[in-house]
């Protein structure tokens, strides 16, 4: 075949095993949002099938042809090269785990699951130990099966975030612990106290009908995606057909809004893909850092900005007028601009959260080195938190075992969730810096520009680029943690520290 | 390996591969109750995967070599026969098609829906002659590789209901039309009218809870299932999954009752299969008219009796107490029980909807033998509902042109609505025979014995028996219209002819 026809080949192939892919997740959607109660075990089981029918287009012999006839070629675009260098990694991963590692790894994954729902229920760590312990043994085969002996933890975080590894993240995250400790200290010591009742008594229906207004003028595409109830919030899907889903609470109408609009910065990348290469690397995320830099672009540097609320504030109370009526504007922007360090992550306000990241990063690292036990979480978790929150955990259910990661051996997963923090205010300041007037833009309900520039900057890019190539490429420097500082003091120095 | 090895491998492959078709029905129930309106294309291309990947599992070589031990081998039970002759149909249907052929009708298929919606929509019935003569050609060829060459219409029919043949169904729709055609004159001809404009007002959400309390009345498990909206109501999915969609309509009440009533019966059946079972022959429906029977059962001979609006009237009145005021018990019964023949099968009452089939049957049979040219349908069609409805279509429209199926190449499928009929009357009787007080326990809402009776004696037998052996076991005689005109002549000759 001539390299053209094996080039067209290998893309119709690797799109139609995405798509099986994209079929999976709508099963995962469906069943956080539809699946009837008694239907879990079925579900299992068109699961499994699923992913074994994946997996055998995932790793057909031919697959293999095309791919070594491709990489021998002379002439190959660079866009070409960029997509069969990541069909080659996926191709790689379906075809180099030994079939009774991956079963033994499926079982370890649903087991670790029960096993952890069970010991933080409990707050037993020493029994969920041994599992733990497993779950860290089995990814560490796994990188040694992908020819990454000796360096798995960046096989880790490879797998999340194509090209990073962990000596690149202890630089960045001990750049920023330096002084993000410090102002974390002084933001808790403000007398400034976000009013903690201020927002009560918000119906459903006034919050759904507010969302859909934001979401929809932020540029979700709603002819081509839609949002849903489930217990947790999530976004799933990608081109025409992505799918968020928030849930809505009586007397924090700000929880569901702010992370159905980190979804909708989720979905918005998704949408932004280009079409007609799903599945390819020109047609897929770059990664977790650079999915989290738009998801958090839009939650925090967008959607808590004045210029932002200066549109809304006025439809909020439109749409509420008697929940609103007692809160002033200052008291408002407190409120969506809260920050008071807690023990758990998820509950952490965007300032502190970094710290949570630093906090895991540090320990994961640890441990794959060996210079920690599992048997030792626990303490070091406590020390860590202690040195890091200012907080020490009085159980593990507050401290070691309170995310469910670990337990499906979801490592090096925790940094992108930082690096995303640190891509956004980078973009942040770039589009900034293009634009001035991007919060006059906002407060007139405005945000084409944002979007315009990062479809065609980050959204259009698919994977041709890795996190760090992208951050140079767009914004002329090298990915750093100065524009997170920078950032997070200018809002929250103005706040609280005034 | 020995017989029982091969036969577990068997029964674990064809559960996998009817998983993936369940996955494909899932996507097309969402695609008609959530898909974004821009994914359409996506979402084909979801479906294109998915049906390749389906087919790869179900034509493997592996499937060949199992079932040809297990046809050599002695010993095996009846069950197990069943379950290897099914499969053997499956994997033939899935390997003895010519990948070209395939991919032709596949073609062919899709071209057919788009040239039926156009002439439906211009009354052309010669530009779409063509390709009716192509889909026709098409099953044709598709019949005599599957070895059924100069049987091809029994072919089809044995497609929707393994074991049924055109000579049996020529045989019963003769001596049902013989009697029927003038039935339905004479009720056309009655004096006793229903009021067209009795019920009106119905606020949806009033019909979503009367309906809700009717089907899980009934038995439908919603902890195994659920309803939703649609354009068009059906019921997809099995086992523990079963769902069904309605529409409902202001003015329209018992559209949406009816048809809901319709599905719950079919999702009765579906929730009935053996679940540990599903996808063999012992957990899969036994066909199309035995599937109709249901649903028409639950519908008809159930929810259009005095009993069940003895217990349900009363229901009805006070979920909607302004709309049914004015409407007596008599009235409300004889709007239930509608009857006045119309030209379009889709509107057609339960009395005149067999005719509507009797015609189609008749017509594609002599399509098959050559007798009848396509290009002659559209008089013969004419003729033919002169003859059976005492009605003459103005226009092709309300004519040959009303149909979606033959533009999909699916001939043989019609006849089963109307032995499905027929069963559903044979089946009440017996019922009733064993139970007569049946109504009196509709009375108090209760339809457990019934719904058990089922159970046992249909859904628990999965595929084992064809719809002509069912017949036989569980009523004790010969399939045939002679419960059904029975059924017909004593319902609506107490209502249309006093």
């Amino acid at each position: 075949m001539s390299t053209e026809t094996t080039y067209a080949e290998l893309t119709r192939w690797i799109q139609r095993v995405h798509a099986l892919g994209t079929v999976g997740e709508l099963l995962g959607w469906d069943e956080q949002v539809n699946l009837p109660p008694g239907a879990a075990e079925q579900r299992a089981g068109q699961q499994a099938a699923l992913a074994e029918a994946a997996h055998a287009a995932a790793s057909d012999p031919r697959l293999g042809g095309w791919l070594t006839q491709l990489e021998a070629a002379a002439g190959l675009t660079a866009d070409q090269r960029a997509v069969v260098k990541n069909a080659r990694k996926d191709y790689d991963r379906a075809t180099k785990l030994p079939a009774e590692f991956v079963r033994e790894k499926a079982t370890q994954d649903s087991r670790g699951y029960h096993a952890w729902a069970k010991a933080r229920a409990a707050d037993d760590f020493a029994g969920y130990a041994p599992v733990l312990a497993k779950n860290l043994e089995l990814v560490k085969r796994e990188a040694g099966h992908l020819g990454w002996a000796g360096r798995e933890y960046d096989y880790m975080i490879d797998k999340h975030d194509p090209g990073m590894t962990a000596e690149v993240i202890g630089r960045l995250f001990g750049e920023l612990k330096r002084e993000l400790v410090p102002l974390v200290r002084e933001i808790a010591a403000s007398k400034v106290k976000p009013r903690a009742d201020a927002l009560r008594g918000f119906s459903t229906e006034g919050q759904q009908v507010f969302l859909r207004e934001v979401t929809e003028r932020l540029g979700f595409d709603y002819n081509r995606g839609r949002i849903d109830v489930s217990l947790h919030p999530f976004c799933s899907g990608t081109g025409s057909d992505v799918r968020m889903t928030t849930r809505f609470k009586e007397h924090e109408p700000l929880d569901s809004l702010f992370s159905s609009i980190h979804e909708t910065g989720h979905g918005l990348y998704e949408q932004g893909l280009p079409a007609d290469q799903l599945g390819t690397a020109l047609g897929i995320h770059a990664g977790m850092a650079v999915h989290e830099s738009q998801s958090r672009l839009w939650e925090n540097q967008v959607a808590r900005s004045r210029g932002f609320w200066q549109c809304f504030e006025p439809r909020l109370r439109a749409v509420f007028p008697a929940q609103t009526a007692g809160v002033s504007t200052d008291e408002l922007y407190l409120a969506i601009n809260a920050v008071s360090p807690t023990l758990i992550r998820v509950d952490a306000d965007e300032v502190t959260y970094n710290l949570h990241i630093i906090l895991r990063f540090e320990l994961e690292k640890k441990l794959f080195t060996g210079e920690l036990a599992v048997a030792d979480l626990p303490g070091a978790w406590r020390t860590a938190a202690a040195e890091l929150l200012g907080l020490t955990p009085p159980n593990d259910r507050e401290g070691v075992l309170q995310d469910v990661h670990w337990s499906g051996g979801a490592f090096g997963y925790f940094p992108s969730y930082c690096l995303g923090n640190m891509l956004a205010a980078q973009l942040w300041y770039r589009a900034l810096a293009l634009r001035p007037q991007l919060e006059e833009d906002f407060a007139r309900g405005d945000f084409t520009w944002l979007l315009g520039w990062l479809r065609e900057n980050i959204h259009s890019q698919g994977r041709r680029y890795d996190a760090l190539e992208l951050a140079r490429r767009v914004t002329g420097e090298e990915l750093s943690p100065r524009s997170l500082l920078r950032y997070l003091r200018e809002r929250y120095g103005a706040l609280y520290l005034r």
